[in-house]
């Protein structure tokens, strides 16, 4: 019998009419002959009502203390959809964490799963069981309760089924993954298949419905992933390993654009590796999220860097010059704050060297100036002025069939 | 260095601010100089919270599943009080009771503890922490979460101190045990000491502080139990072993009354042993809870008894004595509805006889009638008409001491 580990996260499990929906979901999938294994979330704000009472109590508190709270939240909602499972008439069994002997590092907050004992799983799946188990949390080998940090529940739910060999479906509140942001593009389309490459180059095309850690996880042991959403039965979109004849019809499969960067450009530079070296180590070491980077020489043997950090990173990044310029004053810098970062993603482009020069084509046909460029094997990615952020995103969307083309 | 347990109800932790609280009493038991380990219930309504959504979902979820679900409540709070512990500088470590190891039997909803494994409170003792345990709940050989019913984390508390030879504390809302209901007799005294046996011959004195089981199980390893309120400091009560020298200028340590109870009389019943047999085993396996019993042979060879059970057992005597009186119309009976049971309990009553005499004196002195009495050891228990319910309290509160005297 084929198994399927199944994932609802918090807003699907919100309310106990809606983990009473749950029920009927899962119900649906065990009728239709699959062992059931399900993942949950904590119910809705669960987890962020009790980091507020902790907070209440300490700005600071023990990460240890804070895992040995939140893993209540899970704990909840798994027991209260065993129980609906049972009032349906089906045998369900839930599980903590601890329980199922997830075994992570002793990493609290942020622990990584090292291993999962199945003997409990298969011997409940041999009764005919439906297992429930809490997603988020491990043990550490000293039965200490870890938290698994963002994206945690995805990741539970990959490791499951990676360990039972079973398929894997996340159910969220959203039908799937688009092309791009439905509120920047019109009519943005459903992606019906993506590879876990394309979904890694650019993480936000799953903000909020699949986290980055999960899908790597799920590249590495080769588990597709199916999302979709909780409470309609509309297609969603599934996460696999890409090739040609996956993608052979689409040279992009999606795009990003984001306001939340600056870019800062350095002019004058001594130009030697070391330059290099010790100006991203000292942005690195104040955790200065460096995105872009490019450089170039100039013709009196000096060097130009420019590069993007996040807005809140922008003090850290004057801090560093402003020490750099006392050494030598002939250092120059530039900020430019109203930018827009666009990237396209596409594993197609492996094969069909074009995209770039089809990029920059549109881009001088429109009159857009490209601030920065960076490229690597299934993705391009520049900077544009803000103003011109939305007109290039239609463009884009227009000329790489992202849009839904209605008759 | 002495191990003090100390046990917070849920009304004391219903806050963050009482957790703070909490934390200021605990820290001062630890400024003494002792070793404190803490058992808490769940914060306030929670219990109710988590019994509610399961009634959502299920009218009879399953136990395994309530076990589940309501373990967390203690959770939440252990992990809050460690985080309030540490903010004053203070290194504390919460722990379940399934990461504790307290063995309990595989009885959903009321296991019973059989053992706890203290190597891990030990070692946590040595680091000089403060421990936090979650009351109320236990783990079964399997890892399965269970909990212990009513009264069960006071029952955590005193099985945790027996093991530890630890003195036992337990704080609650209330500042100690009273002579009686303090609305029933006016400037009812608190009790500085009390044994076991009376607090366990009368229940209902410690009605909502502490649990008759946690009492049996503190007689049995002979742990005192210190009981006073969180948020005061006044001098609370100790229950611990009697003897002569602790009782010596009491014979009656306190009262109960009841209104609960309605008293059923059968006449002329065929007087043999069978008869009661079949009588109370009927009564018992209907689940009637019958309190006291009375029985007399009659001139004609017949049987008289008359019994108390609660008002809603009526129904039950009801039926029994219908299908009898089928058998043999003989039978007579009557149920008196407007009673009032009154109990007095004393460890003096063993070397002093004469306090059912003197009862009986102030009755008939005040023209109460008394329609039934039973005693034991240490208590007796009398049936008057409802309308003299007060005034056999004052009578017998004035005459044995047990209000306080001002001057």
């Amino acid at each position: 019998m084929k198994i399927v580990v199944q994932k609802y996260g918090g807003s699907s499990v919100a309310t106990t009419d809606k983990i009473k929906e749950v029920a009927k979901k899962v119900i649906k999938k065990k009728e239709e002959g699959y062992h059931v294994v399900v993942i949950l979330s904590a119910m809705g704000k669960t987890t962020d009502h009790l980091i507020s009472l902790a907070k209440d109590i300490s700005d600071n508190p023990d990460p240890r203390e804070m895992d040995m709270l939140l893993t209540t939240g899970e704990q909840v909602s798994i027991a209260l959809l065993s129980m609906a499972l049972n009032e349906k008439g089906y045998l369900a069994v839930s599980f903590t964490g601890s329980q199922l002997n997830i075994q992570t590092t002793a990493m609290h907050q942020k622990a990584r799963i090292k291993d999962i004992e199945i003997s409990k799983l298969q011997k409940s799946l041999k009764e005919d069981k439906i297992i429930v188990v809490a997603g988020f949390q491990g043990v550490t080998e000293d039965n200490e309760y870890t938290t698994l940090g963002r994206g945690g529940s995805d990741t539970s739910a990959v490791a499951l089924a990676a360990k039972l060999g079973a398929s894997c479906e996340i159910y969220t509140d959203v039908d799937g993954i688009y092309t791009m942001d439905p509120r920047k593009l019109k009519n943005a389309k459903k992606i019906n298949k993506i590879s876990y490459e394309e979904m890694m180059e650019i993480a936000s095309l799953g903000a909020g419905v699949i986290h980055y850690r999960a899908v790597e996880m799920a590249q590495k042991y080769e588990i597709p992933i199916y999302i979709a959403s909780t409470f309609s039965d509309k297609k969603g979109t599934i996460i696999m390993n890409g090739g040609e004849n996956l993608m052979e019809e689409t040279l992009i499969t999606g795009m990003a654009s984001s306001l939340e960067d600056i870019q800062v450009t350095l002019l004058n530079l001594t130009s030697c590796t070391g330059s290099l070296y010790r100006l991203f180590g000292e942005l690195a070491q104040q955790e200065a999220n460096v995105d872009m980077i490019s450089q170039m020489l100039t013709e009196d043997n000096k060097m130009n860097v420019s590069f993007t950090i996040p807005k809140t990173d922008l003090h850290i990044a004057e801090g560093i010059v402003d020490k750099w310029r006392k050494e030598d004053k002939s250092i120059q810098w530039e900020v430019s704050t109203d930018i827009a970062k666009i990237s396209v993603v596409g594993i197609g482009m492996r094969s069909h060297s074009g995209v770039a020069a089809k990029v920059f084509e549109l881009m001088a046909e429109n009159n857009i100036e490209i601030k920065m460029v960076t490229t690597s094997e299934i993705k391009i990615t520049w900077i544009v002025d803000v103003k011109d952020e939305l007109k290039v995103i239609e463009l884009i969307g227009k000329e790489f069939g992202l849009k839904e083309v209605h008759a």
